[in-house]
């Protein structure tokens, strides 16, 4: 975790000045940044010093510490344990959050308890420990502190361990759009310990699968395999598999997603390229999700996305009805909803409004090409939307028998 | 104004994996960043093009203008007319804003403006037109809104031009402190149009010059020198001198300003590095500047600042008397605070103690070092921030008879 002005900027009183004779200055620098995703086995060991010294050089023997509402009371005992145990005095500060208040009120509420406890610019990281939801109001509120305070990511739940930690995303949701105020910031370290999983309800598994098969579906077909064969099993079990075969899979299906999302992240962090493909299924999904709250997850809501656009793209022959039948499946099969009756072509259209201009002006649209490729457009119509969206009806109210995850060992 | 991930940076799949073997992916990229600052002649002359193209290289129809409520009755008809003359549908926010209202909750009402008028990501920049404080808030709001849309600025007051429309931090005051909640927003293009100066009242020209005496203090001597001769001038004709010595004095102080700042900024723009030259009256003022609210302009309070460690470098020995008496003289002169009533030692020791905490548990106090040089301490102790408060309170109420600015041709 470290951000510098590279050696390559200018030395002191080296500034670029162009055009000087009118009076113009063009000021230009490099910012290097690294951050870190690694596992740590039991992170609330008292013998590991992991979570200790993660986020900063000079550990501190103070922490501010954001710990979610269900996991204070499934772990808290051990979090206050692990840091009196190194004689850390730690303010925690237990959020009961959600979609629906992840906001500007709750971000200040956090900011303001940050500010009494009092911490040093860049010695003493802010620790979150939770999901997605909470890990981008912190990371908004570390970024803003003071103008940036590191902060470290204990992700609890698998939409945590594949994507909301993994990237450099922050936000909160604001005037009933999701995440329409946030900032990238990357002065951040994540440990990722998948014995949390064993905790989760399998709803929220399934939720972080949603995160896993867009990746599998966009650029990683091995991975769609594991994902048909293993799926149910990874979510009964919850990752915590002990027989060999199926071990294997909850750890390659960990990696390849955070492997996958992390190839695309890094030439792109900060967007300057708007095509990206792990927008793939954000993009009807923002409005469906804040349209619905509180009834639909994050990855709920990004699965319906996926399942509306495999439609539109096996409509345009991007993909073979075979091909749709099947991603449909796994869907079900991951115990993931492929409809939602606030679903109509009007609330669609508008999505699609908006994530153009979040996409500067063009749709830029990512649409699957099989299974484990994709492409962008630029020209779908309303009417495409609309007849997708009665075809998607149809196909989502036929409760189609899965025949997916059926040869899984026992 | 543009932000790229570095060529550098590996190429789409090329991740930097470390230790991969034990499951740790460690992200590096590169940031190239740059934005500009330039003179612009009567900024709102319908045949001037450059408010127009500034801050997008496709410039659309449409803009969202914050305009500062005192700009807005002097200049309103003329900004209104620049828009529709070049078929531009500009929207028009006018806030009456000054740090007491620099919050949250202004930042929310703005960003819900903005949201209701609508932009596009990228090519609509927001533009901001007005002093320091408005530009700190909508800074804020572009680097927050969609994550970052660009935005350009207008300083029309001596600070905007020479320090606020310079530096890339953003900022809203929260929990009674300065700039708590803040960001780096490097997206951005300032037009400098002096023109504005000849409407401002002479207290906020000479806010403005508290700033340009700083850098003149750590790193201009002759930038001093020119200010302790034409500064009482400058005020009074606004920066609008007629005859060819005021005029170029007054070009000459804004430029040098300008560039004195930015050699500083550039090798250090996000603050790695954080013994800052320009933080210089920066350490003792945040606190006295929202203790005192809304009595002092952030100008004042600086001064307030580099009067005190002017007194302490004296104290010192890093600073004769001759120079000490000398500095205070060119404050009075330009019209600026050396003292006020809420300074007592209890509250300065409590305001350095925070910037402590911001400049990461050390001091790092910038002091003078003669007229024109600075060094940076750790140790400044209780006792001596008590006994240079009383020699300040001393020094202030003496009401010294300036022989600053008496040798000003007519």
């Amino acid at each position: 975790m470290s951000e510098t002005n590279s050696p390559q900027a200018p030395a002191g009183g080296g500034i670029v000045v162009e055009n000087r004779h009118i009076g113009a200055w063009q000021v230009r620098a490099q910012k290097d940044v690294a951050y870190e995703i690694r596992f740590c086995d039991d992170v609330f060991d008292p013998a590991s010093t992991e979570l200790l010294q993660a986020g900063t050089e000079e550990p501190s023997r103070r922490r501010f510490v954001v710990v979610d509402s269900v996991i204070d009371r499934l772990y808290g005992q051990r979090i206050r344990a692990y840091f009196a145990h190194h004689g850390v005095e730690a303010r925690v500060l237990v959020l009961d959050i959600d979609e629906t208040v992840k906001t500007l009120d709750m971000l200040a509420q956090v900011a303001a308890e940050i500010d009494a406890f009092g911490i040093d610019r860049r010695r003493e990281p802010i620790i979150v420990i939770g999901g997605g939801v909470i890990m981008d109001i912190v990371g908004l509120v570390a970024n803003l502190y003071r103008r940036g305070t590191p902060f470290v990511r204990v992700p609890t739940t698998l939409i945590g361990l594949v994507d909301a930690g993994v990237g450099v995303k922050t936000g909160v949701n604001f005037n009933g759009h999701k995440n329409r105020l946030g900032t990238y910031f990357e002065k951040s370290l994540t440990l990722l310990d998948p014995k949390f999983l064993a905790t989760l309800d399998s709803r929220h598994v399934s939720n972080g699968l949603a995160e896993i098969l867009k990746i599998a579906l966009v650029k990683d077909r091995e991975l769609f395999d594991i994902l048909s064969v293993y799926g149910p099993e990874l979510i009964d079990r919850r990752f915590q598999n002990d027989d060999r075969a199926g071990r294997r899979a909850a750890v390659v299906t960990i990696e390849r997603a955070i492997h996958g999302m992390l190839e695309e992240l890094q030439p792109n962090l900060w967007e300057a390229q708007l095509e990206r493909l792990v927008d793939y299924g954000h993009t009807f999904s923002p409005t469906v999700e804040m349209h619905a709250l509180p009834s639909l997850l994050h990855g709920e809501a990004v699965c319906i996305d996926m399942a509306l656009t495999t439609v539109i793209a096996a409509r345009r022959g991007l993909v073979t009805d075979t091909e749709m039948h099947l991603v449909l499946d796994v869907m079900r099969a991951l115990r993931l909803p492929t409809w939602d009756t606030c679903l109509d072509a009007e609330l669609l259209v508008r999505a699609l409004e908006d994530t153009r201009r979040h996409r500067d002006g063009q749709q830029r649209l990512p649409l699957p090409v099989g299974i484990g490729a994709a492409t962008f457009v630029n020209d779908v119509t309303a009417q495409e939307i609309a007849a997708a969206v009665d075809q998607l009806h149809d196909l989502s109210s036929r409760r189609t028998q899965s025949t997916v995850g059926q040869e899984v060992p026992a």
